[in-house]
């Protein structure tokens, strides 16, 4: 495996530019298992190395320590990828940006802690091609290693993070406890420090008004629910994110069994059962609902992320009751990707301001989706 | 001249029903003077019978007496267009819904007066093709003649009119007064029995936020008015009638020279101006408008009747500009009157529901712009 060295003294924005329009992303490769429903499924472990302060009380130097030893870690595992390695403190504003909206690293992560006095050493690294596993360096932990699947997919992300991990493990001292498990910076995910969440698309549960029942029901049943960006983000494009919030108490592959036999698949249903009743009981309903978004998506000159990823996300559902037969759903997922802020300033080559941002997006529509 | 005799003893539809599709009608001729924003001109009379009570008190005898005055005396005019009468009372309520929308009957009309204790003698006659010119009997007033003409051109329709009026007034006694004028039912119309009307559509005025400033000015200059279907009609499809309000002391000549010369073509400028500053000041927002609207029209599976308005006004308001090249006017304003439920469901063949009646309307505006 190899190490993308970064550029010294500048910034470097290899890794985020040129997989601009990559359909290879991961999340966004449609097609994945129950990919009518699931986006994509996502296993995060945060690890500490011992012997160094948590990230909040760090010094920069003990920052840098990290970064280097985690650097030295990532070259010894075994991954056939190519490992891209971002200094964030290096990588100007709208790469960050860039990072943020392609999920790579969270916003935390972009904003640094600390900022107001200095931005401390932090980074991201990931893998190309797909972008399948990435590792945040100094976010809240020293390390949160992430891996992604295309559709429903937990069992596969969980085995590729336990080997990375395990990789990890043999070059790194994690901090641990026999009691406890992985000691980590908050206590919500003391224990196995492992995440597990699903990303969903719910257009027909939201069509129905049943999208409440879901959540709350998922709620009882220990989960959080989130919008596509993560905490605190609304639900734009009908996607959620359902995730555990045990990390305690329960093993890895507890959660994982919970999750991808018990509760996923019960959404996934309801969603599937949502559909076929709007399709056959309220078809003109869905088919008005559909078509709308397709005409607005190939007609407008003006449009907002929020809006743009509302139609994206009733054509996606057209697509895949197999209403709409000359869009892919990929280009979807991707356009999903496209109409974030900087995504868009990146396709258009310039910095834009809000208003032509609108406009920028609404023309991309137009001319990926054959509007006129 | 002709009159076509209307069938006894069941519906006479025919003066109806063959000209439903028909590109000809006057008001929805596209191209008259300032058509780029008066879609037509309309001058109205009343005349009373003397020796007649009005309408109000009339019996049903005296009623059908009415009838049969006023269509000798229409065979005596020299007009060249065919005459089709209908005796409303004989006729179906789906025709007399027709009747209308194309603007040929009130609602009054339509309705009857006293129709809870049997329906009285009513009719109407008016002339094929074009029905540039219509007569309602025993609606408010025994007589309301009615001319119209495709854009700014209300001398021309004044002149029809006035010689209409003189043909029918040498065979028949109106009501006239002296000092007061022509007898009208109400006391509004009383003096020249005359209203002029012209319909606007404004379409810029209403993006501005202008139309209301229009409205007062309107009203200040003492005129009434009203949206597409008259008195306390909403102005769909940004189409606005103003109509002089006074009939008596002053000449019909000085409410045309008013009403033609300075305040109408003031408001046509007015309007003007709007569109020109949206297109080079607010470009964006109003192609935005346009061909969201656009996209509407061609995409939605289900329309109400107001929906499809405004789509149609913006979409006209982008023929006229030139941003829209497919489309022809004169096919707009046919649609105006085909989204009307009652056209629809004769464009369609049957009765239909509400809901049905959505989705007809959708259907109907996807084939005729060129949807999918």
């Amino acid at each position: 495996m190899s190490v993308e060295p970064s550029p010294t003294g500048g910034p470097n924005d290899g890794g985020a530019r040129h997989v601009l329009d990559d359909a290879s992303i991961e999340w966004l490769r449609a097609g994945g298992p129950a990919g009518d429903v699931v986006f994509s499924s996502r296993v995060r472990l945060a690890r500490n190395l011992s012997g160094l302060p948590f990230v909040g009380r760090a010094t920069p130097e003990q920052k840098q320590r990290t970064l280097d030893l985690v650097r030295e870690a990532i070259r010894g595992t075994d991954l056939p990828d190519r490992w891209v390695w971002l200094n964030i403190h290096e990588t100007p504003a709208s790469d960050r940006g860039l990072l943020v909206e392609r999920h790579l690293i969270s916003k935390q992560l972009q904003k640094g802690r600390g900022a107001a006095i200095g931005e401390d050493p932090r980074a991201v690294a990931f893998c190309t091609p797909g972008e399948r596993v990435s590792i945040m360096v100094n976010e809240e932990d020293h390390l949160r290693l992430q891996v992604i699947r295309s559709g429903l997919d937990l069992s596969d992300a969980w085995a590729q993070a336990d080997r990375i991990d395990d990789s990890l493990e043999a070059a790194l001292d994690f901090a641990y406890a026999p009691r406890l498990g992985y000691l980590t910076a908050c206590p919500t995910n003391i224990g196995t420090g492992a995440r597990m969440s699903v990303m969903l698309h719910l257009p027909a549960l939201r069509m129905t008004g049943d999208i409440d029942k879901v959540k709350r029901a998922a709620g009882d049943m220990g989960l959080a629910v989130r919008g596509f960006y993560g905490e605190g983000s609304e639900a734009a494009g009908d996607l959620y994110q359902l995730s555990n919030q045990t990390t305690l108490g329960k093993s890895e592959a507890m959660i994982l069994s919970d999750l991808e036999s018990v509760i996923i698949p019960r959404v996934i249903e309801y969603e599937r059962i949502a559909r076929k009743t709007l399709l056959t009981k309220r078809t003109n309903f869905l088919l008005d609902q559909i078509y709308r978004s397709l005409g607005a998506a190939r007609h407008a000159r003006l449009m907002t992320a929020e809006e743009a990823m509302q139609h994206l996300s009733n054509i996606r559902m057209g697509c895949i009751l197999g209403v709409i037969k000359d869009v892919e759903p990929a280009l979807l997922n991707l356009l999903l990707l496209l109409v974030q802020p900087t995504h868009l300033q990146r396709v258009f080559g310039k910095d834009l301001d809000q208003d032509a941002r609108r406009e920028a997006r609404a023309l991309l529509l137009r001319t990926r989706l054959g509007g006129v």
